[in-house]
């Protein structure tokens, strides 16, 4: 064990059913969750209650996985909320706990993001956080005016762009801008407002937003790419990395790599949290644990088995190939890159069929496996924690609601009692529980010390 | 008197500090209520509590009347939530009241608001609504990579568009698609599921939308343009026109011209209620509500009159002008037109100077102002609806949070007593209060009967 001191950070990864690919077929796993506000404010109080640092939301803009009707008549995950609407609705249910959705890049807007979010940071009085996402499918560019997915080097470039506008476009308004005084009638001090007038390769946006600088000054902003592309976007804004690592010893060697970037940013290695995600099967007993996870397991059709490794492959298609058979050699696609290579490095590494390579990424979708009991879940958390793997865990409960129930009912009093996790909020807004500065407004004049 | 038997319908229509050009100035307004979740959740509660039908959200993608430093200063309405987000919010702290946000199809794609609108149709159980509009400045323009603002033909081509699309979208699932049976682990009828593949001349939507058909088939359609292009699109289209009007007159002719219109798209006249906007100064007597519309008329600075005139007028400045003399003859511009021309008439028609006319749409910006005690209030409303000018109202209180309780607490009890008004809400959605049949889906085969 090594010897870092201190409490990891959590966040809920909240999804539908759950997060294995046949959850919804679980007994104890609300069916009809994706479209349910009931089964996601039981799921963010639950989670507020154990003290998460925040629910995390991803998304997409398209039907997933739709390639045969046979796949698709089986996918309990076609259908569900928008994310920025269901985490408004979240908020006002809601009192500390952080909230971050996933937002695209390549198909949205920067003036309706920073407004978006900047409204949920109002809503929430300081809690949103932005999953910063390039999208990585060509379902989702025929939805938005596009023959074909826009190539993986333009999107990154599109999203840097992307990210400088909207910083800008929260700062227009310095902190103290707003003086709201009745009697002299001055509403806003207008030396205090700043138009952004960013004319750049991919968008011309003059400002200023129509929404005060957020409370929190910006939204958390969080990032999942894990490419060379991914790494460097992320080491140059991100303050939190949700990233998918099998290994300790690939953990640990991603931790070291993205944090000795952030120096040529100008960064220091704590304004950057990395947080892998995990998927827990927890039992009372080694038995029960195993028990679950080949329940859910024996869950899963050949045909979503397949859809799901396809969809993991930028769209290769495996269905003429023996089941129980090695993975083929596979051309190189316009998809997401780090998922192809996670995929397959899997595969060699472990030696396995394509039934086996489904139904072990069924879960986790390429995230780590763990299981056991309590005692172990928290044993295989904190060992990655004081190893330098990670800075805490985006937890994603096989099936909903039962799976978070268990992770909080049974392992958070354990890191609890371990000084792993606190046991009250420190903080009003996500930042101050994560311990991340509240960033300075750009326009700020520098004070002379 | 006419002879009209029935209820009408009521909106509550938010904003900030109240729709006032002054409200936040007024000692009973809360100043900072723009971004202030725990104002709209007491301002919708309130509406609900009196059986409202709904709540309404206007909205612009761009700081308003940015013109000069002087009046921008002196505004109010600046900086506010984002509809979609704050409804969201909303609907987790209501039960009945319905929820509609304004949003445009010149700055939006349809797959977005498709799926926004549904998402917020979900959380809400069936109680949005979506207000079309085209925008109409050229500060929005400049957010969104764009030189100049859109011509007004070519935005409402373009939005007949979105909507046919929007529409689309949400019939992309079958009301009955979604078995959900864990047992034989079909999830939905893949025959039931609609690919848009849509290829127009603004948009190309492949599909399907990734929610669910929403609870009310489509959200209840809103629609506020009074252009020929704009009355020709809602009826087409509307399920509520938002209008302003200035005298029975007026609005008997818009009404009758409206309703008259519907059988050339083979609609009924009761498929299309018109809810003209009324700004209310309501007092004990009439002495207190004279004393209460002068106190908010005296807040006005002129420079922020001149600034609101201009906006209402396509952007000519008038800074040049004499405030005590009339208003010049004025160029056509590429604003909203509608609203160019009722502020031009109602200058001509009662002879008022720059000052008096600004004075005149300070509140209501166009719309009808009434003022005295609560039964003369009522007898207003209650001649326009006896007299086919109207099947309801918008509410634009003067103030807010004071001026919706005024109209609750005074006026409400009126109308019920009088059998105007609604005691209990009729049934669960939007719709069903609004007495709106729920679409049937367009892909849906026809029963032979």
């Amino acid at each position: 064990m090594g010897t870092r001191q201190g409490q990891f950070k959590l966040g809920a990864f909240l999804q539908n059913t759950g997060h294995h690919v046949a959850a919804w077929r679980h007994p104890d796993s609300r069916a009809d969750g994706g479209l349910d506000f009931a089964h996601y404010r039981q799921l963010a109080q639950t989670a507020e209650r154990a003290k998460f640092d925040m629910v995390f939301l991803a998304d997409g803009v398209a039907v997933r996985r739709d390639q045969n009707p046979e796949s698709l008549s089986r996918s309990g995950q076609i259908v569900h909320f928008e994310p920025l609407t269901l985490l408004s609705a979240l908020a006002a249910v809601t009192d500390h706990i952080g909230l971050v959705a996933t937002a695209s890049t390549t198909y949205n807007e920067p003036y309706h993001i920073a407004r978006k979010f900047a409204s949920l940071d109002y809503l929430s009085h300081g809690r949103s956080g932005w999953n910063v996402v390039t999208s990585a499918t060509e379902a989702e560019a025929l939805n938005f005016n596009r023959e074909q997915h826009m190539e993986h080097a333009l999107r990154y470039e599109r999203a840097r762009e992307f990210l400088q506008v909207t910083l800008g476009l929260w700062d227009s308004w310095d902190d103290d801008a707003f003086l709201r005084d009745k009697e002299s009638g001055i509403y806003v001090d207008p030396d205090k407002v700043h138009a952004l007038n960013h004319k750049g390769k991919h968008f011309s946006v003059r400002g200023p937003l129509n929404v005060a600088r957020p409370p929190q000054g910006y939204p958390v902003i969080v990032q999942a790419g894990a490419s060379e592309d991914g790494q460097d976007f992320a080491a140059s804004t991100a303050e939190v990395i949700f990233t998918a690592q099998q290994t300790l010893q690939e953990a640990q060697a991603f931790y070291a790599g993205i944090k000795g970037r952030l120096a040529n940013y100008g960064r220091s290695p704590d304004q950057l949290k990395i947080m892998p995600g995990v998927f827990p099967v927890i039992g009372r007993t080694e038995t029960e644990a195993r028990a679950k996870y080949d329940q859910l397991q024996n869950l899963i059709h050949p045909k979503v088995g397949l859809a799901l490794l396809s969809g993991n492959l930028g769209g290769f298609d495996l269905s003429a190939y023996p089941l129980d058979g090695p993975l083929p050699d596979l051309p190189e696609t316009n998809g997401n890159k780090s998922r192809q290579k996670l995929v397959t490095d899997l595969a060699r590494r472990e030696n396995l069929t394509i039934r086996q390579l489904y139904q072990a990424i069924a879960g986790a979708r390429g995230h780590r496996t763990i299981w056991g009991t309590p005692e172990q879940i928290a044993d295989q958390l904190e060992e990655w924690f004081v190893n330098d793997a990670a800075d805490g865990f985006n937890i994603m409960p096989p099936y909903l609601p039962a799976g978070l129930d268990d992770f909080v009912e049974l392992v958070i009093p354990i890191l609890q009692r371990r000084g792993r996790f606190r046991t009250e909020y420190e903080g009003q807004t996500l930042r101050e529980n994560l311990r991340l500065a509240r960033p300075a407004n750009q326009y700020a004049i520098p004070s002379y010390v």
